[in-house]
């Protein structure tokens, strides 16, 4: 046999391209439908969010945290909600209205209700003079102000004179809702997806990663005989996985073999990678394998330039091996955190992409493990079919990639240590493996032997 | 004293180019005797081949496994002998004839004597179209079938007709044969050379393997006071290897410091290197230190082009730290596995060059161990003579290696590590440690010292 | 704020330009009182040149050790003092006068009062022929022996005819001196200073080793609260080291972090780094990252090229981790031990730099521990005022270095380490370190945490 011509068909398949579109359009389509909704770290806008997705993964559990709750250093602040939000001029126009781009205002903004001049209202403006037609995205969480957020040429253009400033907006004792689903598998070890759901109207930041994560957690429930738990969270960026750590550090951090903050998986740029705080990890290594062997390009950056959870989740004294694997990373792209981020970067293209890629490395972790044969010495192929009878020049090459894993399958490398030194696509030896499991050749463990043993 | 400048004769000579005629001549002799042999992996070829070497190596002891015998997940599979072999045509012309060359009939070909047509023959046929005037090497070991060899050229002038087809072959329970030779040293850890039998008439591969064992194994019995025990190994490849380790796998895995299998050493191309599975054992270590200063240049192949022994030495469970020192490598050869492998490639002057290199190396292992100043600082050399009394500019530098050397004696460095630190040959190291050993200033131990103990 | 834009004055100070004239001037002025003094590894030039010392170092302590005091491999030798030696012509002129230049006489040359031909005095004569107005220095310390060194324009002008020479040296029984100061901190772990005092009349190697030391130790004395004891010896090389060892080696093996050998930190060439024996000791990183940070340029030479007291500072057996700092590295500079090693090739400028970098190598070992945050997760820094409290696609740069700090602060990384994974200049990360420490989300320790306790 051509070890490395067969591939079973799951769980790990490679990213089929003519699905991409089904799973690519179905992804866009949630994103459309959230799209409109006025999320921040709390209140009703996440509820209406985490409600949406529990539609497609009834196993979601919604919590709520009281404000004030303690979650290490931090505590969980008041609840922000907004009925209304504009600035109208002497004529009773509204020059800026929330109700036409949620961008518009401030995230957190206290309420105010008053009369200003042109010069009073500007002090509370933000725009960006490089992208004059983009609203910037600006929240002041925890320190009390308020402002809107336009396009500096719609800035420009507003003539002196009063203006009225309207924000119907209670910062109050509520709570801090996210949402959890816990797959069990047959280890009790754990796989995690984290993506966050507090950045309103923004596409590639943010809303690709809940419905990539929404796809992904599908496919796992449908998995029959899944190997490892899996964890799936969705939650405020930073308090939010602050809070969520507070309530299940000594868990995540027994279990976690691996976990990736999804995020900034929408637009058609290339890939990038965002590493563990010190690198090598099951999920820096999973992550950058199927990079290297699954799309044309990638940029690995340094954890010095992380900007979501990985910030928690990597943090000294929780210190999960937590990755990223984004397309356009955010901060890099010129319609990060604007209202240029919007559902024309992101595409169902783009969408089906990352997910392909994120699922190719769930379905390689599924067969995580280190594989050892179970007798000294190459085994007989040839008595179990699987060698060619007839010695010539040619047919030592054939058999080449299984006798390679063979003579890697010594419990001390894993599955992605037996492809590395192979030169192989881990997707391509899980098969040669299953192959030699079922003749009884070798078997699978959780933790590498001991040398030599 | 030029510390670098002194070499003792013996054990650690650099190969003398005028001693290179004497033995090539010797090994080439011994393979122009063994040519004709009609060798296979069981059979009379096989013992007859020992029979010739014990003349020459009078421990070597013959042993004969059963047919049927277990070893791991093989057993001893039928002997095979041969008496005639030929296809004569309708006018009783021998047109391939087995007495004319032993490559003419696949190994292990079942018995046959019937008549065909000449399609029904040629589907028996096997030769090289890109080598027309070569016989190819084909072995059937596992599947009984049977064939015939033939230059390509001469294949395609068989004319149409009838053909009568003779193998007086038997394929019974008998036995397989191999030798072995273990010389005692002072420590009971062992150096393993270990050699294959069981190719006809072929001389890279295979007659330099076993011709260039035995000058090395008198070598070693003649050598007074051996520090390390060596087992010495003459079997037919991967079954034979296999079978030995089944019987000495504990021992061998508890006491074996460095192997080597020897084979395709005899032609005068290049060097080349197959390190052991996951490198960096002491063989390893020998290896590429000797080829390193004593050849102009070698090919450092990977473990995943491997093909001899070592797929059995190295595997998963054996481990042992096994390596190649070859000239061309099996399989990258154009005359390799064919007629043309024979005692024109392989030379008196291409046997001697690897013979040299492996002696270089087995002599550097006498040598292995870990050498520890007796007294912390610098010892006082000048009150031993072995230090200039007059500081000069100069004078630093003439003791330089000499104090090199000692700097690093601190019971954690073996000889090897010793010599790349100080950038020398571990050769011209040996006298240095000699010097400090007989004054009484270092010490030599089997295992390295605790750090700073 | 900006955590890099910030550094506390003390005791971590970039050296400061205009500093460096006043402590170069200083530095240079004591070497020229130095300068004449006839030192050798014994003999009251020792005394005289530690007495000085003292006079502006008053905790130094001076020691005698009697001759034929063994020291390991070693005995002190006999002392060696000298009242007059010239060499004078037929005519009672001194053509060769001791009393002109120290480095007349080789070192430890033996008493003679003799008359000879011309051809014998020349077997006496020691002269640089590629240096023709050059004095070399000689020494011939273990072996009893006699010579003048003079300019090989002197020598090849000095007439046939009778010679009268005259050494009224003493070479007796006596003792060797050396001084040494411990300067105690707050913990008993120490870093160690050394540097000799053994030649006579020469200036980058040696001079400038004991006067900047002598500035070092100042410095060191008038620090408020002291993290580390401070050990500060000046003694004979070679000799001098081993005697010192084999008097205090379990203290210092048990308790040195790190130590520098100073010498050859006097003229305006590049730097150069001795590494210790087998690098990477809390010596070399902290030598390493200072000149990476300081200097423009530097040669890190091998360890094989050494040559002064890290010879037995780093013996096998001895161990410390001791590097040198230098400028123009002894044996590589034309000027090295000739009468050329003067005081215009060693400047003020030159002692003034190596002294700021060796100052900055000190003031960041004693900041050199393990950082770890008290929290898990991110602290809260807005709430502390350490945050701005505004989020805007700047603002996250803003704070980059401290969260980057507090990223890698895990009790695990040292100073050091947090300097190069953030990377930032050490005494850069110092004042954030500060910073977190006075706001208790930083604890130190000496030594590093267990992984994830």
């Amino acid at each position: 046999m051509e070890a490395s011509g067969e591939t079973s068909a799951d769980p790990v398949p490679p990213s089929d391209p003519k699905d991409a579109g089904d799973i690519g359009q179905t992804l866009h389509g949630w994103a459309r439908d959230l799209f409109p909704i006025r999320r921040s770290i709390t209140g009703n806008g996440v509820r209406r969010t985490l409600a949406y997705l529990k539609d497609r993964l009834p196993g979601l559990t919604l919590h709520e945290v009281p404000t004030g709750t303690p979650a290490f250093d931090w505590a969980v602040p008041d609840e922000w909600n907004v009925t209304e939000a504009y600035v109208e001029d002497e004529s009773g126009r509204r020059v800026i209205d929330w109700a036409d781009h949620t961008l518009h205002l401030m995230g957190y903004a206290e309420p105010v209700d008053a009369w200003m001049s042109r010069a009073e209202l500007d002090a509370h403006l933000y725009s960006l003079p490089e992208h004059p037609d983009w609203i910037p995205y600006i929240t002041s969480y925890y320190r009390r102000r308020w402002g809107f957020c336009l396009p500096h040429r719609q800035r420009e253009a507003l003539p002196e004179g009063r203006y009225h400033v309207v924000i119907r907006s209670t910062l109050e004792p509520g709570s801090l809702t996210y949402a959890d689903l816990v797959l069990p598998g047959r280890e009790p070890e754990e796989v995690l997806l984290s993506t966050y759901i507090c950045h309103p109207s923004m596409a590639n930041n943010e809303l690709s990663g809940p419905v990539v994560t929404t796809a992904l957690a599908q496919w796992l429930a449908a998995l029959p005989d899944r190997r490892w738990t899996y964890r799936i969270v969705f939650l405020p960026e930073t308090i939010g996985s602050i809070v969520y750590l507070s309530r299940h550090l000594e868990t995540m951090r027994a279990r976690t073999l691996a976990g990736f903050v999804v995020t900034c998986v929408g637009d058609e740029r290339d890939y990038s990678l965002m590493p563990s705080r010190l690198g090598g990890t099951l999920a820096d290594r999973v992550a950058t394998h199927v990079l290297d062997h699954r799309v044309p390009r990638y940029t690995p950056y340094s954890f010095l330039t992380r900007g979501s959870d990985e910030r928690q989740y990597c943090s000294p004294g929780v210190d999960l091996p937590v990755v990223s694997i984004m397309r356009s990373k955010y901060a890099t792209y010129p319609e990060y955190h604007t209202s240029a981020d919007d559902l024309s970067l992101v595409t169902p293209a783009g969408l089906a992409g990352a997910y392909g890629v994120l699922r190719d490395a769930l379905g390689l972790l599924e067969h995580h493990g280190y594989y050892r044969m179970t007798s000294p010495c190459e085994p007989q192929l040839g008595k179990r079919g699987l060698y060619p009878t007839l010695s010539t020049k040619e047919s030592g090459a054939m058999v080449r990639n299984m006798m390679n894993v063979i003579a890697y399958c010594d419990g001390r490398h894993d599955l992605l240590d037996l492809a590395r030194v192979c030169g192989l696509y881990a997707g391509d030896v899980v098969p040669i493996l299953e192959t030699l499991q079922a003749a009884d050749l070798c078997t699978w463990s959780k933790a590498p032997s001991d040398r030599g043993a």
